[in-house]
């Protein structure tokens, strides 16, 4: 069988997911196109299928026409598959944790994960940011969203409960980036893309730090990120 | 006197500044807002301004109304100001070049010229890239785009005209990026989001180098090309 109307009340319910607020009731999100898929599938975390290939079959496959795909989609282009996913478990944090502060790019924020996942920072601490589990997100982590673990947290009350971390802040007046030490358990956090890391955060960490540039005012968070993370997971 | 049609001759001219081709004609470019304005002016490029602030006033000033400005303008909310700018012109190539072939994502270029600006990589060629003058690009680069020596062009032409270069290709296969050297006159380069650098560039470089990653296939291209450029910065 076959929906074929964007009007069948299972679409319709799963279209909702596209609302932070109904994610986070369901504890669920959807996921567009087969890289994501089969990341998700990988991991046991895929709860539904819906795709236009009617050679795909399986309990949890449920074959569309392609004007419904295209009502279950974001992307002007579907490529054929959507899938609804759980959201992956959380786990205790890792011993390298990147923490964001009202980090609102959906771009940065998908980079700045990737980048996360390629430098060893395997917890991410989300405070007040863009939903993780946007569109737009999911397409830039490029699937790191499955393998990192992912809180949403205040940051001040994360390091309350975490006291082993090291923390690192990030501001125009830190220290240079080359006085920055190894330790066991280390934590950097960035803030919001136009005004930085809040000072009652600043106030709170071990040690602020800056990456020297000239001529302009700042970097990129993601760039400035990816950046210190690298320097780190030496 | 105030413009209050959309459809003034002088107005429908200069909308149609948001096409590439008009813009190689005339070798002009729109911007938007105060602060891309004001970079803008203090440079003297400033040719025409169109605002709905009327306190302003110069003879190359024109007051428009409100929905004459929406048409001028690519965002949702319109700052009030947009002016039509001559191109930067173009000079001989610094010591620090950036060279780009392919980059297809306005807000990428628009960041890696950021950095290439923070990390004193001065010149910065663009190979087949999404255009510089792009209304996004314009955003992302916060007005490095005034500060930057941009040329267009081949980057193996680039490299037979300019010799004295030492050429940085990136490649997933590379040396590690620890084996950089420094030298007098060094060029990076960076190739497409999703296929890199052509194997023609890459077979004609001085060297390829690799960032060290675990667990994805690749680092984003502005992070990537900033990483290096911080490197060769020091």
């Amino acid at each position: 069988m076959e929906i074929t109307s964007v009007n069948n009340p299972l679409i319709k319910e799963t279209v909702k997911l596209y609302q932070k607020k109904r994610r986070d009731e369901l504890n669920q999100f959807i996921v567009e196109g087969d890289h994501l898929y089969l990341e998700a599938k990988k991991r046991g975390l895929v709860k539904q299928v819906f795709t236009t290939d009617t050679s795909l079959v399986g309990d949890d496959v449920v074959h569309v026409s392609s004007n419904v795909l295209e009502k279950l989609t974001m992307t002007k282009s579907p490529q054929g598959i959507v899938a609804v996913c759980e959201k992956p478990a959380q786990v205790d944090p890792t011993s390298k944790v990147l923490m964001l502060e009202k980090v609102q790019d959906p771009g940065n924020l998908g980079t700045l994960m990737r980048s996360a996942l390629a430098f060893g920072f395997k917890t991410i601490v989300l405070d007040r940011c863009v939903d993780v589990y946007n569109d737009k997100v999911l397409r830039a982590t490029q699937g790191a969203v499955f393998e990192l673990n992912i809180i949403e947290q205040n940051i001040l009350e994360f390091m309350e409960e975490q006291p082993m971390y090291y923390v690192y802040g990030t501001s125009l007046q830190g220290e240079p980036m080359e006085s920055m030490k190894q330790f066991d358990n280390i934590a950097l956090i960035l803030g919001n893309e136009g005004s930085g890391i809040t000072t009652r955060v600043l106030n709170l960490t071990d040690q602020n730090i800056t990456i020297k540039i000239s001529e302009i005012e700042s970097l990129n968070v993601a760039v400035a990120g990816s950046i210190l993370m690298h320097h780190l997971a030496k």
